[in-house]
Protein backbone atom coordinates (compact mmCIF):
# COMPACT_ATOMS: atom_id res chain seq x y z
CA UNK A 1 0.00 0.00 0.00
CA UNK A 2 1.08 3.62 -0.65
CA UNK A 3 -0.13 6.34 1.67
CA UNK A 4 0.49 9.88 2.06
CA UNK A 5 0.35 11.81 5.28
CA UNK A 6 0.64 15.55 7.13
CA UNK A 7 2.92 14.47 9.87
CA UNK A 8 2.92 17.73 11.65
CA UNK A 9 -0.12 16.77 14.32
CA UNK A 10 2.04 13.11 15.22
CA UNK A 11 4.63 12.00 16.89
CA UNK A 12 5.94 10.38 13.82
CA UNK A 13 5.04 6.68 12.50
CA UNK A 14 5.70 4.56 14.88
CA UNK A 15 3.64 3.33 17.54
CA UNK A 16 4.27 4.86 21.30
CA UNK A 17 2.00 4.39 23.90
CA UNK A 18 -0.80 6.24 23.49
CA UNK A 19 0.21 9.18 21.56
CA UNK A 20 -0.98 10.04 18.25
CA UNK A 21 1.58 8.52 15.84
CA UNK A 22 0.54 7.23 12.01
CA UNK A 23 1.10 3.45 12.61
CA UNK A 24 -1.80 4.06 15.40
CA UNK A 25 -4.18 5.55 12.72
CA UNK A 26 -4.14 2.88 10.56
CA UNK A 27 -3.81 -0.05 12.69
CA UNK A 28 -7.05 1.24 14.66
CA UNK A 29 -8.78 2.27 10.74
CA UNK A 30 -7.90 -1.73 9.62
CA UNK A 31 -9.40 -2.75 12.86
CA UNK A 32 -12.52 -0.65 12.42
CA UNK A 33 -12.44 -2.68 8.48
CA UNK A 34 -11.56 -6.18 8.95
CA UNK A 35 -12.12 -6.57 12.20
CA UNK A 36 -8.96 -7.81 13.53
CA UNK A 37 -5.50 -6.39 14.40
CA UNK A 38 -2.55 -5.93 11.70
CA UNK A 39 0.58 -5.63 11.67
CA UNK A 40 2.28 -2.82 9.76
CA UNK A 41 5.53 -3.08 7.70
CA UNK A 42 6.68 0.32 6.59
CA UNK A 43 9.50 0.87 4.51
CA UNK A 44 10.87 3.34 6.72
CA UNK A 45 10.24 4.94 10.51
CA UNK A 46 9.31 8.71 9.53
CA UNK A 47 10.24 10.97 12.63
CA UNK A 48 7.88 13.26 14.86
CA UNK A 49 6.72 16.05 12.30
CA UNK A 50 8.05 14.29 9.28
CA UNK A 51 5.61 13.81 6.02
CA UNK A 52 5.29 11.45 3.27
CA UNK A 53 4.03 11.43 -0.40
CA UNK A 54 5.07 8.12 -1.47
CA UNK A 55 5.17 6.20 2.04
CA UNK A 56 5.18 2.11 1.20
CA UNK A 57 3.99 -1.13 3.77
CA UNK A 58 2.94 -3.88 3.76
CA UNK A 59 0.65 -5.89 5.93
CA UNK A 60 -0.43 -10.28 5.70
CA UNK A 61 -4.11 -10.20 5.44
CA UNK A 62 -6.11 -13.33 5.54
CA UNK A 63 -9.67 -11.58 4.49
CA UNK A 64 -11.70 -11.47 1.47
CA UNK A 65 -11.69 -7.65 0.76
CA UNK A 66 -10.80 -6.11 -2.61
CA UNK A 67 -8.21 -3.90 -2.87
CA UNK A 68 -10.41 -1.42 -3.91
CA UNK A 69 -12.72 -2.10 -1.40
CA UNK A 70 -9.59 -1.91 1.08
CA UNK A 71 -8.84 1.45 0.21
CA UNK A 72 -12.14 2.90 0.18
CA UNK A 73 -12.61 1.58 3.34
CA UNK A 74 -9.33 2.47 5.19
CA UNK A 75 -9.90 6.02 3.86
CA UNK A 76 -13.34 6.44 5.22
CA UNK A 77 -11.86 5.12 8.48
CA UNK A 78 -8.57 7.59 8.64
CA UNK A 79 -8.61 11.36 9.32
CA UNK A 80 -7.78 13.85 6.55
CA UNK A 81 -4.31 14.10 7.66
CA UNK A 82 -3.75 10.27 6.39
CA UNK A 83 -4.47 8.87 3.00
CA UNK A 84 -4.26 5.51 1.13
CA UNK A 85 -3.67 6.31 -2.40
CA UNK A 86 -3.16 2.58 -3.57
CA UNK A 87 -3.14 -1.02 -2.85
CA UNK A 88 -1.88 -3.83 -4.49
CA UNK A 89 -1.40 -7.70 -3.71
CA UNK A 90 2.18 -8.95 -3.49
CA UNK A 91 3.96 -11.81 -3.80
CA UNK A 92 4.53 -13.60 0.23
CA UNK A 93 8.10 -12.81 -0.50
CA UNK A 94 7.51 -9.03 -0.88
CA UNK A 95 8.31 -6.50 2.49
CA UNK A 96 8.04 -3.11 2.11
CA UNK A 97 11.10 -2.62 4.16
CA UNK A 98 13.78 -5.49 2.49
CA UNK A 99 12.49 -5.27 -1.25
CA UNK A 100 13.08 -1.45 -1.07
CA UNK A 101 16.03 -0.96 -3.40
CA UNK A 102 16.05 3.35 -3.54
CA UNK A 103 14.08 5.49 -1.44
CA UNK A 104 13.38 9.63 -2.40
CA UNK A 105 13.23 12.21 0.56
CA UNK A 106 12.72 15.92 0.32
CA UNK A 107 13.33 18.59 2.23
CA UNK A 108 12.09 22.27 1.78
CA UNK A 109 13.19 25.48 3.17
CA UNK A 110 11.09 28.66 3.05
CA UNK A 111 14.09 31.34 2.27
CA UNK A 112 11.58 34.88 2.53
CA UNK A 113 9.22 36.31 4.69
CA UNK A 114 7.18 33.86 7.45
CA UNK A 115 4.61 32.37 6.12
CA UNK A 116 1.37 30.82 8.66
CA UNK A 117 0.39 28.27 5.80
CA UNK A 118 4.69 27.35 4.97
CA UNK A 119 4.86 27.00 8.79
CA UNK A 120 3.51 22.93 9.09
CA UNK A 121 5.66 22.21 6.13
CA UNK A 122 9.11 23.75 6.00
CA UNK A 123 11.65 25.79 8.60
CA UNK A 124 11.89 29.48 7.38
CA UNK A 125 15.89 30.65 7.14
CA UNK A 126 16.40 33.82 5.11
CA UNK A 127 20.18 34.97 4.26
CA UNK A 128 21.07 31.49 2.90
CA UNK A 129 23.79 31.26 0.16
CA UNK A 130 22.31 28.54 -2.37
CA UNK A 131 25.30 28.29 -4.64
CA UNK A 132 27.41 27.59 -1.39
CA UNK A 133 24.78 24.63 -0.07
CA UNK A 134 24.40 23.17 -3.33
CA UNK A 135 28.27 23.05 -4.07
CA UNK A 136 28.31 21.38 -0.59
CA UNK A 137 25.42 19.15 -1.01
CA UNK A 138 27.46 17.65 -4.20
CA UNK A 139 29.78 16.10 -1.79
CA UNK A 140 27.33 13.82 0.08
CA UNK A 141 27.02 11.89 -3.07
CA UNK A 142 28.44 8.39 -3.54
CA UNK A 143 29.29 5.63 -1.05
CA UNK A 144 30.15 6.58 2.58
CA UNK A 145 29.91 5.45 5.67
CA UNK A 146 27.35 8.12 6.79
CA UNK A 147 27.96 6.92 11.06
CA UNK A 148 28.73 10.67 11.88
CA UNK A 149 25.44 11.77 10.56
CA UNK A 150 23.33 9.14 12.15
CA UNK A 151 21.53 9.35 15.50
CA UNK A 152 23.98 8.19 18.30
CA UNK A 153 21.77 5.73 19.32
CA UNK A 154 21.41 3.48 16.20
CA UNK A 155 22.62 -0.36 16.49
CA UNK A 156 26.20 -0.41 16.46
CA UNK A 157 26.01 -3.98 14.78
CA UNK A 158 24.42 -2.89 11.95
CA UNK A 159 26.40 -0.87 8.89
CA UNK A 160 26.18 2.80 8.38
CA UNK A 161 27.99 2.59 4.79
CA UNK A 162 25.40 3.88 2.13
CA UNK A 163 24.93 5.38 -1.24
CA UNK A 164 23.63 8.67 -2.09
CA UNK A 165 22.81 8.13 -5.82
CA UNK A 166 21.41 11.27 -6.84
CA UNK A 167 20.55 14.91 -4.96
CA UNK A 168 19.30 18.13 -6.38
CA UNK A 169 18.57 21.89 -5.48
CA UNK A 170 15.96 23.40 -7.20
CA UNK A 171 14.92 27.07 -6.42
CA UNK A 172 11.11 28.18 -6.75
CA UNK A 173 10.81 31.97 -5.74
CA UNK A 174 11.61 32.19 -2.15
CA UNK A 175 11.75 28.11 -2.17
CA UNK A 176 14.55 25.82 -1.72
CA UNK A 177 13.78 21.84 -2.49
CA UNK A 178 16.55 19.56 -1.79
CA UNK A 179 16.26 15.59 -3.13
CA UNK A 180 18.31 12.86 -1.78
CA UNK A 181 17.95 9.68 -3.85
CA UNK A 182 19.62 6.91 -1.91
CA UNK A 183 19.96 3.04 -0.83
CA UNK A 184 18.53 3.88 2.43
CA UNK A 185 19.15 6.16 4.67
CA UNK A 186 20.04 5.96 8.64
CA UNK A 187 18.31 7.19 11.26
CA UNK A 188 18.21 11.47 11.47
CA UNK A 189 21.10 11.31 8.49
CA UNK A 190 18.67 13.36 6.05
CA UNK A 191 17.72 15.74 8.88
CA UNK A 192 21.63 16.16 10.11
CA UNK A 193 23.17 16.03 6.48
CA UNK A 194 20.62 19.30 5.89
CA UNK A 195 21.33 20.80 9.32
CA UNK A 196 25.10 20.42 8.34
CA UNK A 197 24.11 21.89 4.95
CA UNK A 198 22.75 24.80 6.61
CA UNK A 199 25.08 25.68 8.52
CA UNK A 200 27.62 25.96 5.62
CA UNK A 201 24.70 27.95 3.44
CA UNK A 202 24.63 30.31 6.24
CA UNK A 203 28.70 30.28 6.03
CA UNK A 204 28.72 29.28 9.65
CA UNK A 205 30.95 26.36 8.52
CA UNK A 206 32.87 25.55 5.22
CA UNK A 207 32.21 22.47 3.16
CA UNK A 208 35.18 20.53 4.12
CA UNK A 209 33.37 19.62 7.64
CA UNK A 210 31.31 17.24 5.49
CA UNK A 211 34.76 15.29 4.88
CA UNK A 212 35.47 15.73 8.84
CA UNK A 213 31.84 14.56 9.46
CA UNK A 214 33.06 11.30 7.02
CA UNK A 215 36.33 10.54 8.42
CA UNK A 216 35.38 10.70 12.11
CA UNK A 217 32.60 8.53 11.86
CA UNK A 218 31.46 10.38 15.44
CA UNK A 219 27.93 11.31 15.41
CA UNK A 220 28.60 13.39 18.73
CA UNK A 221 30.66 15.95 16.24
CA UNK A 222 27.87 18.42 17.25
CA UNK A 223 25.86 20.29 14.57
CA UNK A 224 22.27 21.40 13.63
CA UNK A 225 19.34 19.00 13.21
CA UNK A 226 17.13 20.39 10.26
CA UNK A 227 13.40 20.39 11.88
CA UNK A 228 11.33 17.70 10.77
CA UNK A 229 8.24 19.54 9.38
CA UNK A 230 10.65 19.86 6.24
CA UNK A 231 10.93 17.05 5.24
CA UNK A 232 8.62 14.38 3.29
CA UNK A 233 9.25 10.87 2.01
CA UNK A 234 9.00 11.08 -1.58
CA UNK A 235 8.86 7.72 -3.19
CA UNK A 236 10.08 4.25 -2.18
CA UNK A 237 11.42 1.88 -5.22
CA UNK A 238 11.26 -1.88 -5.75
CA UNK A 239 12.74 -4.17 -8.14
CA UNK A 240 10.22 -4.57 -11.43
CA UNK A 241 10.05 -7.88 -10.77
CA UNK A 242 9.96 -8.33 -7.32
CA UNK B 1 -1.10 46.61 10.17
CA UNK B 2 -0.87 43.68 7.73
CA UNK B 3 -1.07 40.42 8.81
CA UNK B 4 -0.86 36.76 7.35
CA UNK B 5 -3.09 33.95 9.19
CA UNK B 6 -3.69 29.93 8.65
CA UNK B 7 -7.28 30.34 9.43
CA UNK B 8 -7.89 26.20 9.38
CA UNK B 9 -8.28 25.77 13.39
CA UNK B 10 -10.27 28.81 13.78
CA UNK B 11 -13.87 29.66 13.67
CA UNK B 12 -13.20 32.69 11.84
CA UNK B 13 -11.75 36.35 12.38
CA UNK B 14 -14.35 37.85 14.76
CA UNK B 15 -14.06 37.37 18.43
CA UNK B 16 -17.41 34.88 19.96
CA UNK B 17 -16.67 33.82 23.53
CA UNK B 18 -14.66 31.69 24.27
CA UNK B 19 -14.10 30.15 20.48
CA UNK B 20 -10.65 30.18 19.23
CA UNK B 21 -10.72 33.19 16.34
CA UNK B 22 -7.69 35.54 15.07
CA UNK B 23 -8.90 38.29 16.61
CA UNK B 24 -8.52 36.54 20.01
CA UNK B 25 -5.36 35.98 19.60
CA UNK B 26 -4.59 39.45 18.82
CA UNK B 27 -6.07 41.04 21.66
CA UNK B 28 -4.65 38.30 23.99
CA UNK B 29 -0.85 39.78 22.22
CA UNK B 30 -1.75 43.55 22.41
CA UNK B 31 -2.52 42.31 26.20
CA UNK B 32 0.66 40.80 27.17
CA UNK B 33 2.65 43.31 25.01
CA UNK B 34 1.07 47.10 25.95
CA UNK B 35 -1.10 45.69 29.03
CA UNK B 36 -4.35 47.79 27.77
CA UNK B 37 -7.37 46.20 25.94
CA UNK B 38 -6.93 47.24 22.23
CA UNK B 39 -10.05 47.02 19.93
CA UNK B 40 -9.10 45.38 16.95
CA UNK B 41 -10.50 47.06 13.15
CA UNK B 42 -10.08 44.85 10.44
CA UNK B 43 -10.30 45.74 6.89
CA UNK B 44 -12.74 42.75 6.75
CA UNK B 45 -14.02 39.80 8.51
CA UNK B 46 -13.05 36.61 7.10
CA UNK B 47 -15.21 33.25 7.84
CA UNK B 48 -14.16 30.11 9.45
CA UNK B 49 -11.63 28.09 8.13
CA UNK B 50 -10.93 31.16 5.48
CA UNK B 51 -7.03 32.19 5.37
CA UNK B 52 -5.40 35.50 5.17
CA UNK B 53 -2.06 36.58 3.28
CA UNK B 54 -2.78 40.85 3.54
CA UNK B 55 -5.50 41.06 6.25
CA UNK B 56 -5.18 44.90 7.94
CA UNK B 57 -6.10 46.15 10.62
CA UNK B 58 -5.81 49.51 12.55
CA UNK B 59 -5.72 50.20 16.15
CA UNK B 60 -5.62 53.25 18.36
CA UNK B 61 -3.27 52.84 20.43
CA UNK B 62 -1.89 55.50 23.03
CA UNK B 63 1.41 53.85 24.10
CA UNK B 64 5.08 54.77 23.42
CA UNK B 65 6.45 51.50 21.07
CA UNK B 66 8.25 51.80 18.08
CA UNK B 67 6.46 50.03 14.64
CA UNK B 68 9.17 47.82 14.95
CA UNK B 69 8.87 46.65 18.49
CA UNK B 70 5.33 46.44 17.85
CA UNK B 71 5.92 43.72 14.98
CA UNK B 72 8.53 41.87 16.89
CA UNK B 73 6.31 42.00 20.11
CA UNK B 74 3.24 41.29 18.85
CA UNK B 75 4.60 38.12 16.86
CA UNK B 76 6.58 37.14 19.83
CA UNK B 77 2.85 36.70 21.48
CA UNK B 78 1.14 35.18 18.66
CA UNK B 79 1.06 31.54 17.89
CA UNK B 80 2.87 30.12 14.39
CA UNK B 81 -0.81 30.70 12.68
CA UNK B 82 -0.64 33.73 13.14
CA UNK B 83 1.95 36.69 11.69
CA UNK B 84 1.77 40.40 11.49
CA UNK B 85 3.93 41.14 8.83
CA UNK B 86 3.92 45.20 8.73
CA UNK B 87 3.42 47.64 11.16
CA UNK B 88 2.82 51.15 9.59
CA UNK B 89 1.39 54.76 11.84
CA UNK B 90 -1.14 55.72 9.96
CA UNK B 91 -3.05 59.22 10.07
CA UNK B 92 -6.24 59.95 12.47
CA UNK B 93 -8.96 59.72 9.47
CA UNK B 94 -7.19 55.53 7.74
CA UNK B 95 -9.77 53.14 8.66
CA UNK B 96 -8.61 49.81 7.65
CA UNK B 97 -12.39 48.58 6.57
CA UNK B 98 -13.79 52.37 5.17
CA UNK B 99 -10.53 53.55 3.45
CA UNK B 100 -9.78 50.45 1.30
CA UNK B 101 -10.68 50.65 -2.40
CA UNK B 102 -9.84 47.05 -3.30
CA UNK B 103 -9.59 43.85 -1.86
CA UNK B 104 -8.10 40.67 -3.60
CA UNK B 105 -9.28 37.00 -2.98
CA UNK B 106 -7.91 34.08 -3.87
CA UNK B 107 -9.48 30.38 -4.27
CA UNK B 108 -7.71 27.34 -4.37
CA UNK B 109 -8.98 23.99 -6.08
CA UNK B 110 -7.08 20.59 -5.77
CA UNK B 111 -8.12 18.64 -8.95
CA UNK B 112 -5.93 16.08 -8.91
CA UNK B 113 -5.48 13.02 -6.17
CA UNK B 114 -6.86 13.81 -2.76
CA UNK B 115 -3.34 14.71 -0.50
CA UNK B 116 -3.31 15.37 2.94
CA UNK B 117 -0.33 18.35 3.19
CA UNK B 118 -3.37 20.29 0.64
CA UNK B 119 -6.38 19.85 2.72
CA UNK B 120 -6.09 22.10 4.91
CA UNK B 121 -6.18 24.64 2.26
CA UNK B 122 -8.08 23.73 -0.78
CA UNK B 123 -10.61 21.12 -1.25
CA UNK B 124 -10.19 18.31 -3.86
CA UNK B 125 -12.87 18.32 -6.78
CA UNK B 126 -12.06 16.36 -9.77
CA UNK B 127 -13.58 16.40 -13.64
CA UNK B 128 -13.89 19.82 -13.41
CA UNK B 129 -14.21 21.38 -16.72
CA UNK B 130 -11.68 24.65 -16.16
CA UNK B 131 -13.03 25.87 -19.63
CA UNK B 132 -16.62 26.37 -18.47
CA UNK B 133 -15.49 27.96 -15.34
CA UNK B 134 -13.67 30.72 -16.72
CA UNK B 135 -16.01 31.41 -18.98
CA UNK B 136 -18.82 31.60 -16.57
CA UNK B 137 -16.16 33.48 -13.95
CA UNK B 138 -16.04 36.50 -16.74
CA UNK B 139 -19.91 36.92 -16.26
CA UNK B 140 -19.56 38.26 -12.52
CA UNK B 141 -16.96 40.88 -13.73
CA UNK B 142 -18.34 44.75 -13.55
CA UNK B 143 -20.86 45.88 -11.30
CA UNK B 144 -24.23 44.07 -10.01
CA UNK B 145 -26.65 43.65 -7.46
CA UNK B 146 -24.49 40.57 -5.65
CA UNK B 147 -27.95 39.98 -3.04
CA UNK B 148 -28.23 36.30 -4.75
CA UNK B 149 -25.06 35.17 -3.88
CA UNK B 150 -24.80 36.91 -0.06
CA UNK B 151 -25.77 35.49 2.85
CA UNK B 152 -29.45 35.87 3.61
CA UNK B 153 -28.72 37.10 6.90
CA UNK B 154 -27.17 40.44 5.77
CA UNK B 155 -27.99 44.34 6.72
CA UNK B 156 -31.27 44.50 4.52
CA UNK B 157 -30.45 48.68 4.62
CA UNK B 158 -27.28 47.88 3.30
CA UNK B 159 -26.27 47.91 -0.44
CA UNK B 160 -26.39 44.92 -2.16
CA UNK B 161 -24.47 46.79 -5.10
CA UNK B 162 -20.48 45.85 -6.23
CA UNK B 163 -18.06 46.01 -8.67
CA UNK B 164 -15.83 43.15 -9.86
CA UNK B 165 -13.07 44.96 -11.09
CA UNK B 166 -11.13 41.64 -12.33
CA UNK B 167 -11.23 38.04 -12.24
CA UNK B 168 -8.33 35.78 -13.26
CA UNK B 169 -8.19 31.85 -13.54
CA UNK B 170 -4.69 30.56 -12.90
CA UNK B 171 -3.76 26.56 -13.73
CA UNK B 172 -0.46 25.28 -12.45
CA UNK B 173 -0.31 21.26 -12.99
CA UNK B 174 -3.72 19.86 -11.07
CA UNK B 175 -4.65 23.41 -8.77
CA UNK B 176 -6.90 25.57 -10.04
CA UNK B 177 -6.63 29.32 -8.79
CA UNK B 178 -9.31 32.18 -8.93
CA UNK B 179 -8.32 35.54 -8.59
CA UNK B 180 -11.36 38.09 -7.54
CA UNK B 181 -10.43 41.56 -7.29
CA UNK B 182 -13.20 44.21 -6.65
CA UNK B 183 -14.43 47.30 -4.20
CA UNK B 184 -15.50 45.06 -1.91
CA UNK B 185 -17.55 41.31 -0.88
CA UNK B 186 -20.67 40.66 1.06
CA UNK B 187 -20.87 38.11 3.60
CA UNK B 188 -20.37 34.42 1.83
CA UNK B 189 -20.21 36.09 -1.59
CA UNK B 190 -17.17 34.97 -2.62
CA UNK B 191 -17.79 31.49 -1.57
CA UNK B 192 -21.38 31.17 -3.38
CA UNK B 193 -20.00 32.56 -6.67
CA UNK B 194 -17.12 30.07 -6.50
CA UNK B 195 -20.07 27.57 -5.25
CA UNK B 196 -21.61 28.43 -8.41
CA UNK B 197 -18.88 28.24 -10.62
CA UNK B 198 -17.80 24.66 -9.16
CA UNK B 199 -21.07 23.79 -10.08
CA UNK B 200 -20.86 24.94 -13.77
CA UNK B 201 -17.40 23.31 -14.33
CA UNK B 202 -18.75 20.18 -12.86
CA UNK B 203 -21.64 20.30 -15.83
CA UNK B 204 -24.51 20.58 -12.86
CA UNK B 205 -25.49 23.86 -13.59
CA UNK B 206 -25.31 26.22 -17.04
CA UNK B 207 -23.40 29.69 -16.73
CA UNK B 208 -26.96 30.96 -17.23
CA UNK B 209 -27.84 30.17 -14.10
CA UNK B 210 -25.53 33.72 -13.02
CA UNK B 211 -27.28 35.69 -14.46
CA UNK B 212 -30.58 34.38 -13.20
CA UNK B 213 -29.06 34.86 -9.99
CA UNK B 214 -28.17 38.34 -10.68
CA UNK B 215 -31.77 38.78 -11.42
CA UNK B 216 -33.73 37.16 -8.69
CA UNK B 217 -31.72 38.87 -5.86
CA UNK B 218 -32.49 35.99 -3.79
CA UNK B 219 -29.89 34.52 -1.82
CA UNK B 220 -32.19 31.35 -1.32
CA UNK B 221 -31.82 30.38 -4.55
CA UNK B 222 -30.12 27.14 -3.46
CA UNK B 223 -26.32 26.57 -5.17
CA UNK B 224 -23.60 25.00 -3.05
CA UNK B 225 -21.46 27.19 -1.04
CA UNK B 226 -17.80 26.34 -1.36
CA UNK B 227 -15.34 25.33 1.39
CA UNK B 228 -14.08 27.89 3.24
CA UNK B 229 -10.68 26.75 3.32
CA UNK B 230 -10.02 27.65 -0.31
CA UNK B 231 -9.91 30.98 0.24
CA UNK B 232 -7.60 33.86 0.93
CA UNK B 233 -7.81 37.09 1.38
CA UNK B 234 -5.15 37.95 -0.38
CA UNK B 235 -4.31 41.98 0.03
CA UNK B 236 -6.56 45.10 0.67
CA UNK B 237 -5.53 48.37 -1.30
CA UNK B 238 -6.25 51.74 -0.17
CA UNK B 239 -5.02 55.48 -1.67
CA UNK B 240 -1.37 56.25 -1.66
CA UNK B 241 -2.31 59.29 0.00
CA UNK B 242 -4.83 58.45 2.56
Amino acid sequence: MICSYDGYDYMGFQIQKDLPTIERKLVEAFRKLVGVPVKIYPAGRTDRYVHALGQVFHVDLDVSISEAGLKKGLNSFLPESIYIRSVEKVPMTFHARFSAVAKEYRYYINTGEYQPMLSRYMPTIVHLDAEALEEALKLLEGTHDFKGFASASIDARKSTVKTIYHTQLIRREDLIEIRFVGDGFLKYQIRRMVGLLLEIALHKESKEKIIEVFEKKDPRISHRIADGCGLVLYRVEYEENR
